[in-house]
C-alpha cells in the first residue's frame, strides 16, 4: 500500500513545513491562507539535518498540543534538487548537510499523515498563483530571485513540471557567449541576473567607478559586496547602486523576453530581490522585455512583484499540503 | 447560437485543408490517418484567395460526390497569425495576398458543418504527437523548420497555446547579440538556423571560402541560393555545404537548449528542411545541445526527425478536423 492511500486523513489542519537555507517555519492552517500557529529556528549548517527534522517534529507536536488540532495532511517547501515521488531531500546548494533525507519517510512515520515534497520554486508558484500576485491567472511564471534564479510554471492553472521535474531551469539559459557565471556556466542569466550576479556584477562596476573618480558608498566592504548591499546602498540615493540594479534588471528583462516568446505567459511575478529592489529593478526590466520580445505577446504579459512577500515560503509549504501540485 | 453549437455532427467523414505558401491540399479521411481522397493544386499569389477557396469549396464537393460521403467536420491548417475564435487567417508571410480571410465562416456556410482553424506549427505538432514521431509521448516540442522556424508545443498530451496564442515562436528567441536578421531581430534562431538562415550564412560562407581558393558546387547562383541548393550540394559530397549545415545545427541546438532548460520535453520533433537534412543537420545539434543545456535535463530529451515527412500537412489538417486542438 502506497502512503498515499496509507495515510490519508479526511479531517484536520494542514501542516506546512518551509526549509530554507537560513530558517525553518513551521506552519499550521485551518483554511489557508489564515495561519492558526508558526514558528520558526534558524537552519544553520552545523546543525545537521538529523537535529533540524527533530526540531521540525518537535514543533509540529507542539503546534498540534497548542492549538488541539489533529493534522490532516504535510507539504514541505524546500530548494531542489529533490525526488518528490519518495519524498527525499537531495543536497540543495543552500543546505550542505542536508543529503538524501527521507523527509516524507520521517514525517508519515511519525505523524501517520500523507506528507508531500515540493520544490520551492514550483511551491512558490502555486502560493503566489492561488495567494497572491497571480490570482485569476490562467498561466504564469514565477521567479525566484535569491541567491540563484529559478522559474516555477503554472500553466492552465497547474503546476508544469515537464519530463522529470527540470521545467523552468531559466538561471541556466544563455544570455552572452562570455560574461559572469551563473549555474555553472559564463554568460547564463544566473549569472547576469541573480543575487550573486548582482554581488559579481556590482563589485565590478564600483571599481570602475572608483577608478574614474566616482564616490559610492560600496566601495568599502567590496570583498564582501551582496545584493543586499547594493539594495540598502540604493535606497541611500548611491548612483553607482542605482547602475548596478539597472543593468541587472537589463538582463533579467532578456531573460523576461525568451519567457514572453516561448511560453507566452499572462503574467511573470518575481519574488525575493525583486520585491526589496522594485521598479529600480523591474522599469528596466520591463522596458528590455518589450524591446526584445514579440509585441504581441508582450502586451498581454504584466510583470510584477510577488505579493506574498515575506509569507511566501509559508504559503508555499502550505499550498503543498493542500494537495495543489498533486497532478 | 455558436458554430460551435449549430453546426455539430455526428457522423460522417473528415475533411482537412492545408493551406501553404506553394500549395493547398483537400484530404478526406474516415479514420485517420488513412486517406480516402486528396487533392492538391497550387497557392500562387496571383490566384488571390477568393479564387483559391473557390478552389477548396469545389475540391470539397468532388470529394463529397466521389466517395459518397457526408462530411463531419472541417479542420483547416494554415501558416499563422489567425483568429481561431473567428477563424480567419491574418496576412501570413508565406500567403501575402491572404489577408483578413474568414476561412471558417466561409467553409461553414458552404458545406453546413462545424470548421477549425489552426496555425500549421501547432497543427503539425498534435499531428506528429498523434501519428508520428511523438507517439506515446507526455511533453513534445514541435518545430517547423521551412523559411522560418515556429514551434508547436505539446504538454501533458495538448497543445499549449498560451495567453493568446503566440506560444512557441522560438525563431524570435535571440541567440546573439549580432548576427543575421530573421523574425524582424539581428541574431535570433530564425536568422541563424531556419531555412533562410541558411541561405544568408551560406552564402557568406561560400564567399569565403571561394576567396581562399576553396572548390564548392554552390559558388554559381550564389544571388539566389537557398537552403534546397544547400542541401542538394551536401548530398552530391560538397564539403562547403557540409560546413554550412554543420554551422546551422549548432546554432539550432542552441535553441534546442533553451527549450530543454525552460520547458524539459520528452522529445523534440523536428520537421522540413530538418527532415531533409537529416543527421548532418542534427548531429551538431544534438551535441551542441547536450553541451548547453541542463545534463539531467538534456539525457531524457530525445531529438528526431518528423516522421510524417510529406504527409504532415494532410494528417495535420485532418488533426484539426478530429478535434484534437479543442481546449
Amino acid at each position: 500500500m502506497r502512503s498515499n492511500d496509507k495515510y490519508q486523513q479526511e479531517s484536520g489542519v494542514l501542516v506546512g513545513v518551509d526549509i530554507g537555507g537560513t530558517k525553518t517555519a513551521v506552519v499550521l492552517c485551518a483554511e489557508a491562507p489564515h495561519v492558526l500557529w508558526r514558528k520558526e529556528f534558524p537552519t544553520k549548517p552545523e546543525l545537521g539535518w538529523e537535529q533540524a527534522m527533530d526540531k521540525v517534529i518537535t514543533l509540529i507536536r507542539e503546534a498540534l498540543i497548542e492549538t488541539s488540532q489533529k493534522p490532516r495532511r504535510i507539504g514541505v517547501s524546500c530548494g531542489g534538487p529533490l525526488d518528490r515521488e519518495t519524498g527525499t531531500i537531495q543536497s540543495p546548494p543552500n543546505l550542505p548537510t542536508w543529503d538524501r533525507v527521507p523527509v516524507k519517510q520521517i514525517l508519515e512515520s511519525n505523524f501517520k499523515v500523507l506528507c508531500t515534497v515540493e520544490n520551492d520554486a514550483n511551491a512558490g508558484a502555486v502560493a503566489e498563483h492561488q495567494f497572491g500576485a497571480g490570482r485569476g491567472c490562467r498561466h504564469i511564471v514565477f521567479l525566484t530571485l535569491g541567491t540563484g534564479l529559478g522559474a516555477g510554471l503554472v500553466l492552465n492553472g497547474r503546476i508544469f513540471r515537464g519530463a522529470n521535474g527540470m521545467a523552468g531551469e531559466l538561471g541556466h539559459v544563455r544570455l552572452t557567449e562570455h560574461g559572469p557565471n551563473g549555474h555553472g556556466k559564463a554568460g547564463s542569466v544566473e549569472g547576469w541576473a541573480s543575487g550573486a550576479g548582482i554581488a559579481i556584477q556590482g563589485a565590478e562596476t564600483v571599481r570602475a567607478a572608483t577608478a574614474a573618480g566616482e564616490q559610492t558608498s560600496l566601495a568599502s566592504g567590496l570583498e564582501t559586496l551582496s545584493a543586499r548591499d547594493v539594495g540598502q546602498a540604493l535606497s541611500a540615493g548611491d548612483r553607482v547602486a542605482r547602475r548596478i540594479v539597472q543593468q541587472a534588471g537589463e538582463r533579467l528583462g532578456e531573460a523576461l523576453a525568451i519567457l514572453v516568446d516561448i511560453i507566452n505567459p499572462e503574467r511573470i511575478v518575481i519574488g525575493g530581490i525583486a520585491v526589496r529592489l522594485g521598479e529600480e529593478l523591474l522599469e528596466p526590466a520591463r522596458r528590455r522585455m518589450h524591446e526584445e520580445a514579440l509585441p504581441e505577446a508582450a502586451a498581454v504579459c504584466s510583470v510584477v512583484p510577488a505579493e506574498l512577500g515575506e509569507q511566501i515560503g509559508d504559503m508555499a509549504a502550505i499550498g503543498v499540503a493542500m494537495g495543489l501540485h498533486d497532478v
